[in-house]
């Protein structure tokens, strides 16, 4: 594991604080997977009528979990989830499918919950053997002691070389009845170093059916956590649930089983939030990171255009190592555009970086002002936009940049 | 510009020396493009009948003299070759264009060569405007003085960031009589620090016809060019030129028009060999690159998918960092082969690095020798085995590694 890291430049200032949301409970522990004197598992009590559901990694060689998961999902009820850091669970062959079961039986022993609907998900260091039977000390523990406060806990048990937990909520109004969410994310980089995983939990107390849950969440990380990008590879894990305890049933709020319903229209503003929320800390906490950077791409043949278009940028290596000189290298950015393959005409294109033109119809905006740029550049956050000047299609992600640190994180000896 | 660095370690141990190709005349000289006590400026004289073909970037925002020499290599005809470094004359617009055409005009004028005959490429800065007048008083000079000795001069003359010239040489036999191969690739990075650019130009005396020639090379390009990467980014500028004098005819080698002329068996493996020899001296030179690395998918759905994962593998960033740390971290390239997309199959996936085999069936070879891996990962070359098990697909693509000097290089500032 790599050695602690001071605290990302790039965190929030404050770390928000959780209210509870009925229906869930949290314990975290310390059952010993790998590291030593810190927390690495995390238990969350659902009550019974939860919703679930769920997106996971694209990997075309997921984790024992993900598989698990994806399985589980499928039946639209969840009443606990089982969270372990320090092993990933991924390329464990027979041995990792053995250890998700037992987990599973672990859970429903500990919590009297039907094994199908406990959710899972693991993180850390790949194609090493999870010992499952770790937990079976520390879960009944957890099951007894789990409370409504447990959030920024929680959060911390499942981080591997996150530098700062990462929690978000909102509140919203579903007929006129308030509801909660909030949840909480590990990543820094699609991979920490030797570790897998982005994983991202988020919780609301609104009676809203697994369906419809499920076409809200699909929705709603098109613009959040698929839209981030810390070094562009994708982890054999990651795993983003979202839980529907219905609590707020017993407020008042309506049951809903419709994602097109007018009534979830605030909440499907709130959940958009929080997951935007959550994966921009990801990014800030992206290894080495010391810029956070948004990249939007306008003109663009179509929105799928234009999100290619701005993945490329945001995922070139030299776009990203000129960020972290501080260099406004619109050159880079040209060339960024025309590996994305899509639509794209010299001649047309515009680049500003942080509001200031530096690039227009094929040519250096002579115009420009380098003082105003160079200040820009120092900044934390820069703001970078393209014009393709085509069509109508629009996209934007966050990125940040590419320092040596990154290098040095991920270049240490595994040993 | 960046300072200049020392020889790439990974570097061949010498520079071969190129024999003369009948028809084939080079001169190199200082144009002050951009650059103070260095030639900066190539042309190649080729004999009247020489044809030509080309392959260029598959960017959609090209330079300018790509745009030129892709509307010209469809007249097969050739003359003369002029090349700067410094200025790339991409992202110029009308400028660049009429650079383009003052170059060529030029050109024309110092050879006596027909405009629509004389090929041209430009590497360096992206952006400025290329100030193709320089070039009047500096050609004449070069057309008179141009010998068939000039190769490393020329080689020399188009480096922008590369640490070392690089050349190339094979003979093979058409029907009897031997014809030479011969050519120069200029590259560090598919871009080099705000230079762009790989150019390899390559020359024979062999008589084939421009259609056969360019069956020829796009042929090999995809064994050699197209399966190396040092950092995933495509240049606007890419272009490789294979020009054949026929001037071997006169000494009895036959005129062939066909590429599957089984008379060209042998010419065709010596062209295989140059292309890969240059395209292996462009990996050698990335930047920052301390670690040559062969890369080999086996058992694909087929070559596609092989080569596929093959680049997803060769591209991420955390393969690249862990190389880069000596760290045969076979979890990386897992994720890697999960992120291509391609059919996979973690249970039947086995990985090996330099003949070890450490993970095989969906799970960490138990049977490998730790101390025998971490000696080959210290190595300067480094081979790189997957299997998929799943069809007969595969692929070889190359690389380099990833180190805190290629972030050094691309991170500091433009001026």
């Amino acid at each position: 594991m790599a050695k602690a890291a001071p605290i990302s430049p790039l965190a929030p200032k404050t770390t928000p604080e959780i209210p509870p949301i009925d229906g869930v409970r949290f314990a975290a522990g310390a059952a010993g997977v790998r590291y030593k004197g810190r927390t690495d598992v995390m238990l969350a009590l659902l009550d019974e009528g939860t919703r679930v559901a769920g997106v996971f990694t694209k990997s075309k060689c997921p984790s024992a979990p993900v598989d698990w998961c994806r399985a589980r999902v499928e039946g639209g009820k969840a009443r606990a989830l089982l969270v372990n850091s320090g092993n990933a669970n991924a390329f464990t062959g027979k041995t990792g499918k053995d250890a998700v079961k037992l987990s599973a039986k672990l859970a429903a022993a500990a919590t009297g919950a039907p094994e199908r609907q406990i959710f899972l998900a693991s993180t850390g260091v790949i194609g090493e053997p999870l010992d499952a039977s770790k937990f079976e000390a520390v879960l009944p523990k957890l099951a007894q002691k789990a409370s409504a406060d447990g959030w920024l806990d929680a959060a911390r048990a499942i981080m591997t070389t996150d530098t700062y937990p990462k929690l978000s909520t909102r509140v919203a109004l579903i007929d006129g009845v308030e509801v909660r969410i909030a949840g909480f994310a590990k990543g820094a980089g699609m991979i920490a170093p030797d570790m897998a995983t982005m994983l991202a939990f988020v919780f609301t107390d609104a009676a809203i059916g697994a369906d419809a849950l499920q076409t809200l969440l699909s929705r709603s990380v098109r613009g959040s956590f698929n839209a981030i990008t810390v070094d562009s590879d994708t982890s054999t894990s990651d795993t983003l649930l979202l839980f529907a305890t219905g609590a707020a049933a017993a407020r008042g709020a309506p049951d809903i089983e419709k994602a097109n319903d007018r009534r979830l229209d605030a909440f499907r503003a709130a959940l958009d939030e929080v997951l935007l929320d959550l994966a921009h800390q990801v990014v800030r906490d992206g290894e080495g990171a010391r810029k956070f950077v948004e990249i939007v791409v306008e003109g663009a043949e179509n929105d799928r255009a234009a999100k290619r278009v701005a993945l490329s940028i945001a995922n070139s290596p030299l776009v990203k190592t000129a960020i972290a000189g501080e260099d406004a290298n619109w050159g880079r950015v040209v060339m960024a555009v025309g590996k994305a393959g899509e639509q794209a005409d010299r001649d047309r294109l515009a680049i500003w970086f942080g509001g200031v033109r530096v690039a227009h119809r094929g040519l250096r905006d002579n115009g420009y002002d380098e003082a105003a740029v160079s200040e820009i550049m120092k900044r934390d956050e820069i703001a970078l936009r393209v014009d393709l000047g085509i069509g109508l299609g629009s996209a934007k992600v966050w990125t940040c940049d590419l320092t040596k640190e990154y290098v040095a994180i991920n270049g240490d000896y595994r040993s």
